[in-house]
């Protein structure tokens, strides 16, 4: 029988378990053209949240009863098509099931080991894709300038940093614990980390560890981090809008400072960056990316948690913080 | 004796007059270098607001006691300096005086007739400036795209607002009465205006009046209004922040609707505007008002106050919509 897991209810707040059905089936048959894939590693990001609102948005909602969808490394069991072949890798944006059948198309080939497959997933992914782009065409950072990170620890926010620091930048991350704090700073190589729940005043904080003030700002995450962010900005500082993730769970249309007039007296630029919108940069993207890894001047953390069953909890995980890097469910 | 109006006190909200002292004092004499000035039309602006507030921004705050300063079209009664003879006009930040002596450093000759002066406060000044370089530089409008203007019968928007047609778009206005709506859609040629004051719902009045969206707000009030559009771009819409006079009498930070998720999933650009970032474009902008306006493709609404002794109460009135275009003080 082939598990999958569907979308039950759309959730209230943050998601949870109750909005997943397990449901099985029978094994799906390859029609004509068609392959048979075998999940490996799945993807679960902060943006599906927003697929599981019905909710007009730059990518369709996941409809209820129907499979949820993500980032997905497969093994292709018997392939119709002669860009494919048995024993191949790809990566897709392919449903949560064990086994799936689909057209070749959208599909991407993984040259790489069976035990080298989850970099394609993060650093040499979306992921990393979206640090480098986003940080270098939207954030634009200057040899010197400082660079702030809200959600540091995640899967983008520790490639944000490295690439600011390899770029000449001062680097700043903000997260959620000590051990992540020590994370940034050792392993990432930060300049400075702030634990948000550590710090009586966290844009005191910001202020202190950013004496130049803030160049750039990626954000991650939106809400009371990103007031605190950018009440240290500079003239002419620019914002990467990555993720919301502090917002995704809000169940009203959240309030804050309004931040207009700081845009304004800053000569700030503020962007909306998805990574979609930038597919011709990839090829050229991925491989400086994968120059940099090679060289090891880039390292990454991943987060593997065990079992088809549990996607949805890894998911859920996401928004507690649980995760230190890319975050995949090994099937 | 010589007339001066100095910051009396700090406002709280909204300025009043007696936020202002008007004082008289000794005609001032003219030293080594300086120039003795007669003030003739004095500029009045919302942005002044910010530096009666004592609060480090893109420029400095007025000093308590000290005399308020705006663009001022001036008479050089005499000169010590070769740039400027008896009887030029000049333009230049000058004191809220009706005499005063300065260095020709800052001031600018202007080419024109006695009774052809105020354009260079308005169309031909900052404010055509303004409405000129944030639209093209920041707005970005292509042909046939819809741009959306607050404060659109203020003396920035009504400029926006027609080289927005001249550039080939869809442009809408919003508006307090419904007279600038008569005149923004007849004088201007606005494609639509919108009475903020007459609407049940403005998010979908500009639903409505922007069937394809809004590509490029350009926004001078900020507050609710600004909310209402943010609601209708598109993707890749671009925001120019030139204002925010709805925000600049708050006591308090003011708060709103969290703005960042519509920028993220828009992928939309929104930059603070300040003319002063932009003087190597002047020249060629002022060429480029100058020649539509002597081609009659731009016009110009002036709102002329009589009296010096009215400087405080004609700025006021900037805040409760009073002005049509351009507000100016005739000395």
């Amino acid at each position: 029988m082939n598990k999958v897991f569907l979308l039950h209810k759309r959730p209230e707040g943050k998601p949870s378990l109750t909005d997943f059905k397990l449901i099985e089936e029978g094994m799906p048959e390859a029609e004509d053209g068609e392959l048979l894939l075998k999940s490996l590693y799945v993807s679960v990001d902060p943006y599906l949240r927003g697929r599981m609102n019905d909710a007009k948005s730059y990518i369709p909602a996941f409809q209820l009863n129907m499979p949820m969808q993500s980032g997905i490394i497969a093994e292709v069991l018997t392939s119709d098509s002669p860009a494919f072949k048995k024993g191949d890798f790809v990566l897709g944006n392919l449903d949560w099931k064990q086994y799936q059948t689909c057209l070749p198309n959208g599909l991407q080939k993984i040259e790489a080991d069976a035990n080298n497959l989850t970099p394609y997933l993060g650093i040499l992914g979306m992921t990393g894709l979206t640090a480098y782009l986003g940080l270098t065409l939207l954030g634009k950072p200057k040899n010197h300038e400082t660079i702030v990170v809200s959600g540091a620890a995640g899967a983008v926010g520790t490639i944000v940093g490295q690439i600011g620091k390899l770029m000449g930048c001062r680097v700043v991350g903000i997260t959620g614990t000590h051990e992540k704090v020590s994370l940034l700073q050792s392993k990432f190589k930060f300049d400075k980390a702030i634990n948000y729940n550590a710090v009586p005043n966290l844009q005191q904080a910001i202020h202190l560890a950013c004496h130049k003030g803030v160049d750039v700002y990626f954000d991650n995450v939106g809400g009371n981090i990103s007031d605190a962010v950018l009440a240290n900005i500079n003239k002419h500082a620019r914002i990467v809008l990555c993720g919301a993730i502090a917002l995704y769970n809000e169940t009203k249309p959240p309030t804050g400072p309004r931040i207009q007039p700081t845009i304004l007296t800053k000569s700030a630029t503020m962007q909306g960056f998805i990574i979609s919108d930038f597919a011709d940069k990839f090829p050229e993207a991925t491989k400086q990316l994968a120059l940099w890894l090679q060289e090891k001047k880039l390292t990454y953390s991943e987060t593997i948690v065990d079992g088809f069953n549990n996607i949805p909890q890894a998911f859920i995980n996401l928004f507690s913080g649980k995760n230190e890097g890319k975050m995949i469910v090994k099937v």
